[in-house]
């Protein structure tokens, strides 16, 4: 029978706490089937105690680069509808590297805007805006990163936000340190980086990520005091470069002999770990676990290029490359979701899910479905039957992501691609040089071997169905400087690749 | 290749000529795979014209009432997703007849929006409006019916079209005459029913189809004159009751002997085909009609109920039923598409194509999704891939209905209902008494076999993907008055049907 129990009794609080750059990897959590190198060094004690007493994810995907999965977050749409395909920043300017040998599309390079006159934007119904609709106090805290710079999108608060701490239209911080007034000043950047509105905490010795827990724990109370439901919506710049070292906790991993980068990367992540225990605590303290759904979630891989110490594309081990890779160290992120009555405590979910399901999941969660006058259309698609495990099984559903971009880094999966998974199977296009990989990923989690040659039927069907869904959402593929043509959909390529060889090669 | 054809060749005016209540054996032209007695009685040789120069679809598929089908064309989206599940009439009033045993939900009954802040009515971007952003001018003759009296959505001026003639919140005419003031005021009904903006042809005899006709004639020419592409959405009031005998027309069928109601039903629909005659031409004689998209739809099925002479429910044979039916009667329509240079002259599609499709296919045919920032989200699919025959047969898509109100008439497939088409099979599930209909529609067009009983398996499948997909976009369903829940979802009604039994029972 539908659920009306929406009507009857109160909707839950929900918190999405939400990690910049958080690696699959990066947690003593592990979402590998055994323990790994990475689970033993990190240390996330609160993360643990949310896994233990919620529901792990442990194929939660996400688009490769920031913006795209905060728009989708924000929209339900995937990105190659959305066109937000890469990370926003100044309005009307895109953010590509030069490529050799193509040129980006027209994205949407001023991100999500509540007008539709605003040029190159989205503008499309917004989680909190849906969520205010129906009665949610709705609080913005951190990384923002929705619009870009003077558009409408760069305020939270244009975007169904009540409440805005800290957000903007920077992807990064300026500086995570108080004596540095957050600001980007002592490594000479533009202006554009510095955090605004917390200047109460400057030069105070607060670390940044201390500082937004300590905004969001106020907001917290005063929708306690309020009595009404809230959406906070907790989202650590960490752990996104510029790293500094969090003096709370850098002494461990520099005792154990971490290079001075991966120290301070370790320690950003403890300060956002305890940041996640100091809020579990609040909704303890307050009594509002029990109604409380907490969803904590990366916005894509972790960085495995430039920035970070050690070997590159080593942080996601057993995951190939980080972020910005077609990989699954660019895309699969940790994913816990606590929701008492409904997750079973200690449980784990091994089906996938993308970042565009966080919308339609959250209205569900919400009793939004029978509050609102109509439920947004959207890409995602609701997972609160794998939170309630009333299917055993998803069926064959398709991810897609599409990455007309040039982020910049290389490495393995890195450069402009478009993707699909289809239960075990995962087909690359890559756009500059036309070539495809074909991985099984249960069975090869790493994607070490191509399997393009020898399952060619299951390389043009996926390309197939790829294909078709980019032609109706009309997703936007690069020109070739050489041809001045545009790059061709997946399954014209493919054809094209294995024509007279009697098979595609890689 | 991605088309970028769009940036290069000027866009194709569009013509969508939409009839109202027109069966799918209301014409000359055969849409079944031979001609009915039907077909020889009714004289549409402009449909003919169309037919012959472009492409038939004989599955094309609407809701089972009018408001559904229109804001399912304005919107791309689903009823069961933007719930206008029934027809609208006055602001916050639901349309419903009283029903024993169910009350219907709290659908939409302000239809369609622009503004979110109008209760119970879907707020969507609009074809007309996407078309608008895109440079073309906007037109809308005739029937609109999109919104409740005293709403926004009232008038077609607020939802994207810059021209509107006749368009009001009524679904019908109060009068085809205008010896009459096409006003309902001589069978005493209330002003509401009036049409709006004809008044220069009161008293002229100019028979109502004929003068939204001449009025789009000169939009048309309007149109070239300022040379710009045009959207004329030409809704004829024709054929909907209360009929009247159109004089030009009406002797023919007089003379064949037919009674009264059915003489005047098709003089209606031979000066509806004379109107898309006159349009063609016009087409013709401005040298437009290469460059020109005209689509041919009914909105839904024809009446067969109280109204129309002659034997219940016969109006649609070899069809089951009619408007408001669940059965083929109800949902399946002429449709017609001639897009020189892209659809074959004389081709047949056997494809099923469903309302919510226009707005994809029309914004893909305009060329927008190259110039619009974004597509919205639809439950409709593009079927230009089918204009140009690239596609040999479509994948097993699912079509969806969601009609959980109360027309009133009865009859066969008629009452609260949901229902799914995949591939051959369509199962139709009847709230009120939790009954389930199967049919396999290509062995059995008239619906004269359920075969629930020997296709235990698909009956499940089907109930099961329809009520997967329910669920994510929160189909509203009635309440039972008896129980005071409300009626479950199909998959779970027809678990608890075949409990115990072996097999689920009709």
């Amino acid at each position: 029978m539908p659920s009306s129990t929406a009507r009857t009794s109160p909707p839950p609080n929900i918190l999405v706490f939400l990690v910049d750059d958080m690696g699959w990897q990066d947690t003593s959590v592990p979402f590998h089937s055994s323990a790994t190198p990475l689970n033993q060094r990190y240390r996330t004690p609160a993360m643990a105690r949310l896994a233990a007493s919620g529901m792990k994810f442990t194929q939660a995907y996400v688009a490769s680069v920031c913006s795209p999965s905060r728009v989708s977050l924000l929209t339900g749409l995937n990105a190659a509808r959305h066109r937000v395909t890469n990370w926003t920043m100044r309005r009307d300017r895109a953010t590509d590297a030069p490529h050799p040998t193509l040129v980006p599309p027209a994205w949407n390079v001023n991100g999500i805007s509540p007008d539709p006159a605003t040029p190159r934007a989205i503008c499309a119904p917004t989680l909190p805006g849906l969520l205010r609709q129906v009665g949610y106090r709705t609080v913005h805290i951190g990384k923002a990163h929705f619009g870009a710079a003077d558009t409408p999108g760069a305020n939270p608060l244009n975007l169904g936000f009540e409440v805005n701490v800290a957000g903007h239209a920077a992807g990064g911080p300026g500086s995570y340190l108080s004596e540095q007034g957050f600001s980007g000043a002592w490594r000479q950047a533009d202006a554009f980086w510095d955090i605004p509105g917390l200047e109460k905490y400057h030069g105070t010795h607060t670390f940044l990520t201390e500082a937004l827990t300590r905004e969001a724990l106020a907001e917290m109370e005063r929708a306690v005091h309020d009595q009404c439901p809230f959406f906070l919506y907790m989202s650590h710049y960490a752990v996104h470069v510029p790293f500094a070292p969090d003096p709370r906790f850098i002494e461990r991993y520099r005792d154990a002999g971490l290079d001075p980068t991966e120290a301070q990367y370790a320690a950003l992540l403890e300060g956002m770990d305890k940041s996640l225990g100091d809020l579990l605590d609040a909704l303890d303290r307050h009594g509002l676990s029990d109604n409380t759904l907490v969803l904590f979630l990366s916005d894509n891989g972790g960085l495995s290029a430039h920035g970070r110490g050690g070997p590159p594309h080593t942080h996601n081990a057993p995951l190939s490359s980080g972020k910005g890779s077609a990989h699954e160290g660019g895309i699969r992120v940790p994913m816990l979701v606590r929701w008492p009555g409904v997750t079973a405590p200690g449980s784990v979910c091994e089906e996938y899910t993308m970042v565009e399901d966080l919308l339609p999941t959250l209205l569900e969660a919400s009793g939004a479905a029978s509050r609102l006058p109509a439920l947004p259309p959207t890409d995602g698609r609701s997972f609160v039957p794998l939170l309630r495990q009333t299917v055993v099984s998803a069926p064959e559903r398709p991810l897609y992501w599409h990455y007309p971009n040039i982020w910049g880094p290389t490495g393995p999966g890195l450069g402009p691609f478009s993707a699909i998974r289809v239960g075990a199977w995962k087909l690359i296009y890559y756009h500059a040089d036309r070539r495809f990989e074909l991985f099984n990923i249960p069975a090869d989690i790493s994607e070490t071997t191509n399997r393009l040659a020898d399952c060619p039927a299951t390389a043009r069907a996926l390309a197939g169905q790829l294909s078709d869904w980019f032609r109706q959402v009309g997703a936007q593929m690069p020109t070739d400087r050489d041809t001045g043509g545009l790059v061709p959909w997946p399954d014209v390529a493919l054809a094209a690749a294995t024509a007279g060889t009697g098979g595609p090669r890689p």
